[in-house]
């Protein structure tokens, strides 16, 4: 990890930089499997399958009673762990459903919205070491509970053809209707296009490798929404001498696990405290199964000592990180002041890995920057806002003549005329 | 207008495609001047602005005198129906703010959102025959309401260097801190990269030509959130035998005026309103100054004569118009059917006009089909929703066992050791 000693500002810039994360190269190779799958559908997708996860494929579709088996692989204590994680994800997304009201702006003029879930919403699961059954709950407890009708859940199966069985019971958990076994960019034009086997949607949601993030970008630019760009996972510590130097080096270990390329920030005031997290992070890291992947995420990591609280909070509305952990003794007041960031954790006993699998906040969150302009996945993600406007015979009076003189001014001819002939009547 | 009598369901698909409109072919153009303005900032942006509007511009800024100057440019009925918009819109989009509210998913944790305003929005707003005013109220007001600090637009000059009073005024009274010079890819391409005048800003929004479209379809790969993908503006509209024909004819002629390529469709089950209707188009057609550009929409525009009220709410909800104009007995019944709409107008006195100008509801709306997935712009674009947790020393003990089994059977043990030294403690 470097340690960097009060920086001025005009290096705060450089300083915060992401890793550079271009997938452009990659939109050959990615174009060239979509448009395979746009024409040559489910055949395509069991090819590329047989191909990248090395499984022949007779059908797609996960079967009922495989879902059903699922139940018997897992022990009582994970189901128990998937359900009660579950309930609270969805008491805290239930609490974001929106209530529309009546606004009359002018007698006899009423709008209103109306949240309508999206029909038909696709989720990406990626495979790879560990079976992500969080990320299912995450995508598919608020996709549920915003409406959406055809909630239909891709991820690619092991060299047996089998999905973890963890992840069919966390989407059985979560209400997902349709789970078809494909990974990385045919599951993504699968979902786009529609193949004879799994439909197409019209949102994509979900984590993914370089693969998986060129396919969706390439996909949202005419066929389908996406929940938002990627870059590399990331932390950011805010942390003072109240904080514990061993929860904080956990804290940045959880982020740095994650890959090579994750990104992590300590910031504090106080030198040290530097020195004491150091000397935990030696400590913890020792003991973990994924060393080598910390090690080489903690290279480019930093600690950041600064002049005051007021540093610290400007520097964290410029880097927007995803996850934020705010301890110290006046996280209230520090929290009050962030603008950007995808999601903040307040205090000494509430680390990351809450929010990643069970506090009930979502971990699908604005990485690289992203956070001064997206949300992370919320119950608004699933759901569109239909406006309404319903006017009164009486109301086209009160406004009609400020639309007319409008149309007029901007030319528009007939839209002032749609407006006369009501007078007029 | 083409007049189709009861198309089968599987004509239907064929029967609502959208113009194709593809702007990827205008990549390698619209690449090549957003580099250059990335490199080369306000020269570039001058020497674009000197190619294609025609203009030599010395200074990009519109200075403070020239925003009060437009004030005695205009009628005192325009502004005042600029006023009154302006007041309906702030009516309606501040009815949508969001109230944060705090869950308890688990004793002691505690889960909220907070909305905060995207620091820095750009709008663009574009040049050609009529002065778009009306967008910059749609855009600039809820933007100074969701509390956006920066308000950045850009907008085309005439060939004299001029910005239309109207544009001026409107920004002046919606709010908008900074007005600037220039129009096209360049315009989009200074607010997403910034260049010595104009301040890079995290979204861009607003409607543009295809040239403006791809611009901001490809800044949004990596540099910078937008409202959203947009095509042709388009309206449907349902109707019974208790409307009135010159209204849909006015309605319809009403999209028709914006462009060649605009998308217009009546559906109903009463074949004589499809005669009394397209010989009430007739009429008022001959009166318009548009009437060319109205002749060219209706060329590709549909009158559907269908079997019963449900074909033609599923036809309604498969084609997902950006505007939706019911004008039948039962609009309200119907209304609540709609699942895929951008703005829908009830009843015989609701003409798409009194949205796209006064009523109070936004008139940038998706078009294409995107109604499916997206949102017309509303308060929600101009905010992020950050997520907050807080949890106690008891809250942990009550949820950390959860935590760490799933961490566990993710392969994370950084993300349980997180877990388990707090437990501990």
């Amino acid at each position: 990890m470097q340690v960097i000693r009060y920086p001025k500002r005009e290096e705060w810039e450089k300083l915060i930089q992401r890793p550079t994360f271009d997938t452009s190269s990659l939109n050959d190779t990615v174009s060239a499997i979509l448009s395979d799958i746009k024409q040559n559908g489910d055949k395509a997708v069991i090819q590329y399958e047989e191909k990248f996860d090395k499984v022949k494929l007779s059908s797609l579709k996960v079967e009922i009673s495989e879902i059903a088996e699922s139940e018997k692989k897992l022990s009582e204590e994970l189901k128990t762990a998937i359900t009660t994680a579950c309930r609270n994800i969805q008491k805290f997304h239930q609490s974001q459903a929106f209530e529309s009201r009546k606004i009359e702006t002018t007698e006899g003029v009423i709008c209103w919205q109306k949240a309508v879930g999206i029909e038909k919403v696709g989720l990406y699961i990626p495979g790879g070491s560990a079976p992500l059954f969080s990320t299912v709950l995450m995508l598919a407890v608020p996709a549920k509970i915003g409406g959406c009708k055809e909630i239909v859940l891709c991820t690619p199966p092991d060299k047996n053809g089998n999905i973890n069985p963890a992840i069919l019971y966390a989407a059985k958990t979560a209400g997902v209707n349709q789970i078809y076994k494909a990974g990385g960019v045919q599951a993504i034009g699968a979902m786009a296009y529609g193949t004879e086997s799994i439909p197409k949607v019209y949102k994509i949601f979900g984590p993914g490798n370089q693969y998986v993030m060129a396919a969706k970008q390439l996909v949202s630019l005419k066929d389908v929404a996406i929940d938002m760009p990627a870059g590399p996972s990331e932390v950011q510590v805010i942390a003072d001498q109240t904080a514990n130097p061993a929860f904080i080096a956990a804290d940045l270990l959880s982020q740095a696990e994650h890959g090579p390329d994750s990104q992590v920030i300590l910031t504090t005031t106080d030198e040290k405290l530097i020195d004491n997290v150091l000397a935990e992070i030696e400590k913890q890291l020792a003991e973990l199964p994924r060393k080598e992947i910390a090690e080489k995420a903690l290279v480019h990591s930093k600690a950041i000592l600064l002049q005051n609280t007021d540093e610290i909070i400007d520097l964290t509305n410029e880097y927007a990180p995803e996850h934020l952990i705010i301890e110290t003794e006046d996280y209230i007041n520090i929290a009050d002041k962030i603008i950007n960031a995808g999601s903040v954790f307040l205090g000494n006993y509430t680390p990351e890995s809450a929010g990643d699998y069970a506090s009930g906040t979502n971990h699908t969150l604005p990485t690289n920057g992203y956070a001064k302009a997206y949300s992370g996945v919320n119950l608004d993600s699933f759901i569109k806002k239909i406006t309404f406007q319903e006017i009164s015979r009486e109301g086209i009076q009160n406004l009609g003549n400020t639309i007319e003189i409008m149309a007029e001014n901007e030319l528009l001819f007939a839209h002032k005329n749609a407006i006369t002939l009501r007078l007029k009547e």
